[in-house]
């Protein structure tokens, strides 16, 4: 088997923290991977000089990742065509929002047999109404098939070096499982494959609505069983949101690092966690949150709410997921954040009738 | 059917929080239950006064739960026999060093039919060698069937009345589910009855073993990626051990708030964590540790992980339960703490073949 090549699309934060990691498997498996990894960067000024140019002199992303050096092997490239046309595997990790505009160049240009795996949390907003897995957006745009890795993966521990898990979810785990985990795996990175792509994927995008209501109950300080009940039940409504509307997800992808990992991680950590905290705290709307707190930045939580609400509320199911529902309800305005813990009392997982869950 | 009697064997912290809710659904269905719920009260002198007059005319655990009322109809009784032959329900819930001490006047005593519900965590150790389930105890002393209840439910948050989820696992969940429920379901206080009991007593006994590592790592300020994997694997390893030492426990079940949500809160807020994490900064010993943070009182981790590694060691199955084996050894010396991630790197979950796990 050839060796295969590596692209990696996107050079933000967390790109560049797979970028080394992959740039490191890459050089060490000259048989497996071809050593050249190509990384496309956005070309932007620092300081009057090329970003390309700063990162393939002093390997080092200074604007993303400062700090923290690449190998010599991973090589930046401004033009998405050159960084990707001669690639076998692309890891697409760039904001949803450009996922579009950047890869239409690609359209038509890349080499037979490619693949995707993509590092992308969120939905993507079909214009006429609904979502859509990005994985598939990306299979749609290039025509090729596209795996995920998604985990309990803060992109600066990460590029620490602190030991953590991963999940990829595979298009075809056993014929492309063992490459995907040696392009992954570090002792630090430990990844697991399954086949459960969308189960994977579906994870990723729902935890940022978990997590705000997490950040509600903390900034109502309801303490810690309330915390981890809201946790649980935000898991139900995610294993239940992949039943009805990805049916084939398997319990125990909810078990892997994407799932329950990845969740706890952002229930404590993560920021759509601490905005909503302050969302209750501070009694300012999530927009000046986000000016205030993330310079502007959108959050993921409230966004990802609105959107499966928009799907649940067309299938008449907001009663079926109370927690999704009262968190957009509450980011919108039309629930108190005090009206939260209420809508959780009737939750379905409460009222499941003995004989049905024998 | 005739309204049930209970009687609560226990009052300390969780007994008297859980005497709170049984006392007041006792009340409110007198159909159901018979309203006087009487609560054996190890006798103890409170300034001169028997803890068993005071809780009478005072309504209030005025030692184990300050400042908590009961309401009227919880009855505090000094002799076990006396608070137990006429009940229906035992309710128990005490230090499981004094369950066979304590329960041993009742053996012979109880009403035909009597039931029993365990709320005790940890294993028994055999005297002989290996452990026994709590809740089979209690069955072989007295002779009855023992469901279990266990959840994220720090005993000062339900007694504070916030809104949390429970576990219970009953023997006969068909037939006693309604009333198991009836009889602890409150608003803020939600009852999910599964039929997988001894799955359920299992995480409240391996959770504190996890809590170590968490504590571990916290010391060592690996961060929240390490510690989410920490927690991951350390619920794959409770998985685990129910497979092999409980055939027929059900995936299910880890999802309950006994399994993940209780093991969240006790990798946070526990005290095991706590003693773990300064066990790693201090450099003291954990017998130290347990003079110096609670007032000498034994730690449940440490002793849970000994009893587990007798059983992992005798089966030759240590290799199999790295972060068991690896919380035990550095409880006990044999291992430094920095030792830990080192165990996991090579963790049989990273190691499942693709074809064996699809």
């Amino acid at each position: 088997m050839a060796a295969k090549k590596i692209s990696i699309v996107g050079s933000g934060n967390w790109g560049s923290a797979i970028a080394r990691i992959v740039g490191q498997n890459a050089a060490a498996h000259p048989g497996q991977f071809d050593p050249e990894v190509r990384m496309w960067v956005f070309e932007e000024m620092i300081e009057g000089q090329k970003l390309t140019e700063i990162i393939n002199t002093k390997h080092e992303n200074v604007k993303y990742l400062p700090g923290k050096k690449f190998p010599e092997n991973v090589v930046a490239v401004p033009d998405i065509v050159t960084a990707c046309q001669e690639a076998d595997i692309l890891i697409l990790v760039i904001p949803h929002q450009f996922l579009e505009r950047s890869l239409t160049p690609l359209k038509g240009k890349l080499k037979p047999g490619a693949q995707g795996i993509s590092l992308i949390k969120g939905f993507h907003i079909v214009p006429s109404g609904g979502i859509e897995l990005i994985s598939v957006v990306i299979k749609e745009l290039l025509n090729i098939p596209v795996s995920v890795l998604m985990g309990a993966n803060l992109a600066g521990e990460v590029a620490a070096d602190k030991f953590c898990e991963t999940t990829i979810g595979a298009v075809d785990a056993t014929s492309d499982g063992k490459w995907l985990q040696a392009m992954f795996q570090t002792p630090n990175f430990r990844v697991v494959v399954v086949d459960d792509a969308k189960t994977v994927e579906i994870c990723g995008a729902l935890k940022n609505i978990v997590a705000c209501g997490a950040g509600f109950v903390d900034g109502l300080k309801y303490g810690d069983n309330t915390k981890a009940a809201v946790i649980r039940l935000g898991l139900m409504e995610m294993i239940r949101y992949a039943e009805v509307f990805y049916p084939g997800s398997k319990l125990s992808t909810f078990f892997e690092s994407c799932g329950v990992a990845d969740l706890i991680t952002t229930c404590y950590g993560g920021r759509n966690r601490r905005v909503s905290e302050a969302f209750v705290t501070s009694d300012k709307s999530i927009e000046d949150l986000e000016k205030e707190m993330l310079n502007g930045q959108r959050l993921q939580g409230p966004e990802t709410a609105a959107e499966v609400n928009f799907v649940l509320k067309a299938k008449d199911m907001e009663d079926q997921f109370p927690l999704f529902t009262s968190v957009h309800k509450i980011c919108v305005g039309e629930q108190k954040p005090e009206e939260f813990i209420n809508q959780l009392r009737q939750h379905p997982e409460h009222m499941i009738q003995f004989d049905a869950r024998l």
